[in-house]
């Protein structure tokens, strides 16, 4: 939790139905506000978060071929997670319901997670962002990861994608899961990678499946599975400038051509989904042929996989399992909206999940501002989650500054488009915010924001003094032009009309409201 | 200039058209690339830079009424300034004379500041940035703001303004006028406001307009006047979140109620065409009443003054003034067209010349950020020039570090927005770096980026060892699973067929790429 914001709970229809809030306590006689809160209850290295939704799955018992939310909102079920997550949204259970129903939202919730405090992807609802961690050859604590997961979720990521290659793969993930209130997500093909030795040929269907079940049994939320790359599309991305860039695509893509047989991952896709029916994994269904650059962005490789993936969306619903469908990548502005328009037209409004997308390629170190362009737009255009990019993408691998930054850069977008969208509860944060600058409270201005600590820095570098936090005057136009008088002035004014106001406002010396807030 | 580029000239059609740009020299044998410049020459604190315009200025003998190059534009001449920007941009002089004899594009420099690289401002060109620099009460050092100057330009501003205020306005802006090879902008407003000890009330037209002539004697290319700020409109501002929060426009707003007068920038606008058009300084129609929050946007405050600023703008035009028209602000995503459409109409094409737009309040020491999501979308949409925001703006005074952050996260912006134009030479430049990427062409991938020493810093702190810089991986796979093989392969394979391909393939160890670029 963000220090200056305290933890609250609003309790459900029964006592254990507790949905975290962050609240800002604000001075001024202002109400409280109250964000929403991703941070969970910390870590436990020991013992392991508690296990909230326990109950709950006992409860309704575990069936031996499908537990998932879509089958029981289906039914016309609500179950806690749903009650849960409508509280955190500021909306009817009813309404979480339905949409979950329809596919255009999932609750991810591994029924072996039972510690993930719920919530939920959609268009209709907030727009959500995701954190990847994960060990890889190079570098390899789990300790590390562990911290790293705590600390993306602190600042707001809404679900954690643990992306481990090399050795402890499956502790590392343990260890995640178990301390972690957020839903997790992996691309299995990974470790099943390791299991072959890193030969992409000697993958199997039968590694595969293993791999599958034994991170379904540790309580994987989601699982990125690249099941529309088909041989046949493999050659559509020869041509291109960056060819497939995404990791999982280019392994399926390699199989195929050594194999030249249709991806195990397409032909046993039925199975696939009748495991993660039973233990209620959603599919992120990968998009491996991504564009990898401006240039190839929205190409025929990117769109005929895209029109597989809705096919692979409505076979996965057959079974009562949740899907979103993964998008790009690298997109300029002006392609961007048509990504989520044939993805909601294809895909059937299932919840669309992309990463970023950069909106020019110019810029490797800032590619969380080139990609949070991208990501407002698409989040505003209707995708459900957008997936960080942190300033070492291309370079290196994030450490803990940089999963800091892509968060709150992927916040800034993902609020962003929350308000475009005119999410009823997103403009009221930012009101808030705007009346404490607008009467310089300015701890309010600095405890409201998304990162209280360094607002509070930034102002304490060119004005320390601890008066200055009750001034009113910053040190852009500085003491000699700053008051509060005109904004009075002008509400009076504009009351008690202007000509007698005029000749009051000369004699009381004039004095004027300069801005606080800008510099020009 | 960023080490690494070269500066190369290329002439015009004289001797002393030179116009500069970046050379970034590739390996592999790629041809080098050459980028626009802002560079100019350095600075030179003893003698100020070179005069490169004297003799164009000299050579077209200087009008006692009007020197503008709109007014030559108008009688079909091609100014070596024209010249100079149609090479600079890749066009053909002719279209830059239209454009300016339009009125859609505007060419400032003030025959008093014969040092600057000419450069142009039109939604039909490159989008511009501005970086904002200057003393304040409480930092008041000279060779810091010409060091920002300098610093600001060599990261991509392509205009700067000079926002000084408290003592040594003059020095300060004459310093910096002299060292810049990019033009200048002001808020005369300050300046005169200092001279009636900072007093609203006292300012009157007199001392306004020894303030213009002094600063147009000095050489400002482009002036904010924030004629449009009628005592009518001020009452509607009054029930805003925010107020005003410009403070042009709260100084006034204040002097107009204090008066209850129609305002002397309002009523004295055609003797100020009369010194704009002699000089040849270009309007920059301030938004007084611009939003300073997201609840304020587009309100009638704002777009009253906007059609206000329409009809000064055809004004202008009556005097051969050049004018460009600024813009907000504070403006959610799906607000944002809205402002440009209504500039363009109202407007007739001016030039439109936007701060951010913040898209969100929630992220003060983010609002670089916030406000590059607005900026890339409204570049997108039409606006020329885009003024850039630091991550300081709301909180403090910009240090070098913040001008820096400023400047590229705008510099990304504005090419985000050339390329979702199709400006053609805008995606030559990622096709380069994209290219550079994909064939491990590390080097070539930092030097072309917008910042080649923070990309550099960044591969090094994964993988410092210099072969790494040459290696077919990075840190984000690790090296076991890197090779270049798949894109030939495919592109082979897409040529001859898939069947022998792919038993050939298998045969060869099935190595196969996996991506350097992304995570999974």
């Amino acid at each position: 939790m963000i220090p200056s914001r305290k933890k609250v709970y609003v309790e459900g229809s029964r006592p254990d139905i507790q949905v975290p809030f962050a609240e800002v306590e604000l001075s001024g006689g202002e109400p409280p506000v109250r964000l929403y809160d991703t941070s969970g209850p910390g870590s436990d290295p020991e013992e392991g978060l508690p296990q909230l939704r326990q109950k709950w799955i006992e409860e309704r018992g575990i069936d031996e071929k499908c537990n998932t939310q879509l089958h029981y909102a289906k039914k016309g079920m609500i179950t806690p997670e749903m009650e849960f997550v409508a509280i955190r949204e500021g909306l009817q259970p009813e309404f979480v319901r339905d949409e979950i129903a329809a596919g255009r939202a999932i609750l991810p919730n591994n029924i072996n997670h039972p510690e993930s405090e719920p919530m939920i992807i959609g268009k209709n609802f907030l727009v959500k962002i995701n954190a990847n961690i994960g060990t890889s050859a190079v570098s390899d604590s789990i300790a590390d990861e562990v911290e790293k997961l705590t600390w993306a979720t602190q600042w707001g990521g809404d679900t954690v994608m643990d992306l481990s290659t090399g050795k402890h793969i499956h502790a590392t993930r343990e260890h995640i899961i178990r301390n972690s209130a957020v839903p997790i997500g992996t691309v299995p093909l990974y470790q099943a990678l390791e299991k072959v030795n890193g030969d992409p040929t000697k993958l199997n269907w039968e590694v595969y499946r293993e791999t599958i079940i034994e991170q379904a049994e540790q309580g994987v939320d989601y699982m990125t599975v690249h099941a529309g790359v088909l041989l046949s599309y493999v050659p559509l991305a020869a041509n291109r400038v960056t060819g497939i860039v995404s990791r999982g695509g280019s392994i399926m893509a390699a199989w195929c051509l050594a194999h030249h047989e249709e991806s195990f991952l397409y032909t046993h896709y039925r199975e696939l989904c009748e495991i993660f029916a039973k233990y209620d994994i959603a599919f992120s269904l990968g998009d491996g042929l991504r564009p990898g650059s401006i240039a190839d962005a929205n190409d025929e490789a990117q769109f005929a996989e895209l029109r597989t993936l809705g096919e692979l969306t409505k076979i996965a619903w057959e079974y009562d399992v949740q899907v979103m469908v993964e998008g790009p990548g690298h997109v300029p502005m002006h392609k961007i909206k048509e990504n989520v328009d044939l993805q909601q037209e294809i895909c059937q409004e299932a919840p669309f999940y992309t990463l970023g997308p950069l909106t020019t390629d110019v810029a490797p170190a800032y590619d969380h501002i080139t990609s949070a362009i991208g990501a407002a737009m698409i989040g505003w255009f209707g995708t459900a989650m957008l997936c960080y990019v942190t300033p070492k993408e291309h370079l290196g691998l994030p450490n803990r500054d940089d999963v800091k930054e892509g968060v709150i850069a992927y916040k800034i977008a993902a609020h962003a488009a929350d308000l475009a969208k005119g999410h009823p509860k997103a403009q009221e944060w930012d009101d808030a915010l705007s009346k404490a600058r607008f009467e310089f409270r300015w701890e309010d201005q600095f405890n409201l924001s998304l990162d209280p600590q360094r607002a509070r820095e930034y102002h304490d570098e060119t004005l320390p003094a601890e008066p200055a936090k009750t001034a009113h005057f910053c040190s852009m136009c500085g003491p000699k032009f700053c008051s509060m008088k005109i904004s009075q002035e002008l509400k009076e004014y504009a009351a008690q009309g202007m000509a007698e106001k005029s000749e009051e406002f000369r004699e009381a010396g004039g004095k004027v409201y300069l801005p606080v807030v800008e510099k020009k």
